[in-house]
């Protein structure tokens, strides 16, 4: 859905208030008729939902996203803030090793909320579940000074064990997979008052993480995960703390993609500055021991050693990266 | 914890703010040395948590309190708030049949709030969680201009079938556990500036779901049950309709407790109003066969009978009750 699908222009439904609306009716509007997968148990509809958890375990994880902190709605449609808080979620289900089975969202919004804008929030929400097989399963609605977005996901581990961020060993390897720092710049993009190029401004409004990559990874042997969504350094000093080690990262293993390059000429900004500190791109870092094939689509950037003096530390080329480690909107626990 | 707890004087501490103290202390401070219920496979700290789902099913749901339109902290303690948000979500996992494991919790907040009121918020979740054996395992904490706490809570239903809203049958007996129309009595005391009677204001503040009278009702064969949230009326009015039935209650069958028709006669107000209509008290009310003893605690308030001209309607003493059907902030799905 474009963009501009988020104002339509001339039609009197685009006008219509959630209090006008009536709650009861936009939620039949956004939950009736859709297809749900075969993990939903119960959906919408009741006291709570009932969802498949198979192997007598279900990963469960949420975020928040806050209008005027997380997205802004003259920068990006209903529908693709939908999108982002979902994928936010689904990647940190992946980022375990599981496969993302349902979402509940807590919707808070003014009452004059156009009931158009919620029930394309809703569709985005719907479109993201629906590339991973996942389905929305249950929610609430309720009024609020501005729009705040909480998604709750839960995956299965389809008999895995969860790949934790504290089980890094010195001899792995470093591995990401997924785009990094194309949210960034299409922030930088969209805050210079521009927007394009689309491909990276859409990048910052809609992430596309690699969900698969993330039970590949079990599969494959990864001993620790993590989902990039403050930034590379800052989420990577997460993996380095909790498993005790030193990250080593190597710059030229890093190939700048030429979309980068260009936008960061123009704008004479450092594009591995983005792909190193840039968040919100939902890739996946990964430890697999040294003897291990990188499954496909993973590259290694960097190796894991025993702490030295400077303690469980991310370095690029040797040293602190000099620049400011990924940005956090306060934090996940 | 008494509610002067929530504004400590004198002490440095309670002006610290969380954007002093920083959001990862705050979050150590919240989850570091909480002991968590075996069912807790992996708590706070990685991406996703991993619970225990027994039976291969995991009960789900979400809800939403918003700073000034749920609670208001001069009125109640953050403690307080933190036990109702867990509350509201524990009583809807107890209403399917199910026994709550866990609860994710998605806050956001001024960076300005002190540390010590979001502490005293997360110490009321851990401490309404620990009622009932669940932990609290994962969350996320991010700005916003406003208090939004949206709490998830799971649950396992145990091997039970999930009770849903569509299962009553005309012939079923209605019954009720828990109170109804405390919460709403304690708001009208409030709303006239009283801090008093203490029960009833404090039946406001925070809740006492019935939460085992739900799978004790499931294993009494309840064939439809509903957490009584937004009133008795209006909650019924969703089993009526869900089932196709025509819920019938009789007014002689309520027995109003002392307090509430103390304040009812001192306010000039009919108690039996705020047993039918206030919401925010999380009874359970629940449809059983008639031949079916009920459980220890459960009340007979009316029968299910088919439905008539008039649709799948609650009734009182044979009519639409004339007053206001509870209240909603819009609503759940």
């Amino acid at each position: 859905m474009s963009p501009s699908a988020s104002t339509p222009e001339g039609g009197s439904e685009a006008s219509v208030s959630l209090r006008e609306v009536g709650e009861f009716h936009l939620i039949d509007r956004v939950t009736t008729g859709r297809s749900q997968p075969d993990t939903t148990l119960l959906g919408p509809g009741d006291d709570s939902a009932v969802v498949a958890a198979p192997d007598g375990r279900v990963v469960a994880c949420t975020d928040v996203l806050v209008e005027g902190v997380h997205f802004r709605l003259d920068w990006s449609s209903p529908d693709q803030v939908g999108r982002k808080a979902a994928a936010a979620n689904l990647a940190d289900v992946a980022a375990m090793g599981a496969v993302p089975t349902s979402l509940l969202v807590g919707l808070a919004c003014p009452s004059t909320t156009p009931a158009a804008q919620l029930e394309e929030l809703a569709d985005g929400m719907w479109a993201e579940a629906a590339t991973v097989g996942a389905g929305l399963v249950g929610g609430d609605l309720t009024s609020g000074p501005v729009i705040v977005v909480t998604v709750t996901a839960l995956g299965s581990l389809q008999g895995r064990e969860a790949v934790l961020r504290s089980g890094a060993r010195p001899g792995d390897r470093v591995a990401v997979c997924g785009r990094l720092g194309w949210s960034a710049a299409g922030l930088a993009v969209l805050g210079r008052g521009f927007r394009s190029p689309a491909a990276l401004v859409n990048a910052h409004r809609v992430p596309e993480p690699p969900y698969s990559a993330g039970p590949a990874a079990a599969d494959a042997g990864a001993t620790a995960m993590i989902d990039v969504s403050d930034g590379l350094l800052a989420d990577l000093a997460h993996v380095a703390r909790a498993s005790g080690v030193a990250l080593r990262l190597r710059s030229r293993a890093f190939t700048v993609p030429a979309r980068l390059s260009e936008i960061g000429s123009a704008l004479g900004l450092d594009p591995l500055r983005w792909m190193l500190t840039g968040g919100e791109d939902h890739a996946l870092a990964a430890t697999f021991p040294a003897d291990t094939p990188l499954p496909a689509e993973w590259a290694e950037i960097g190796v894991v050693e025993a702490v030295d003096d400077a303690g469980p530390v991310v370095t690029v080329d040797g040293r602190p990266y000099d620049g400011e480690a990924g940005w956090v909107h306060f934090a996940k626990f």
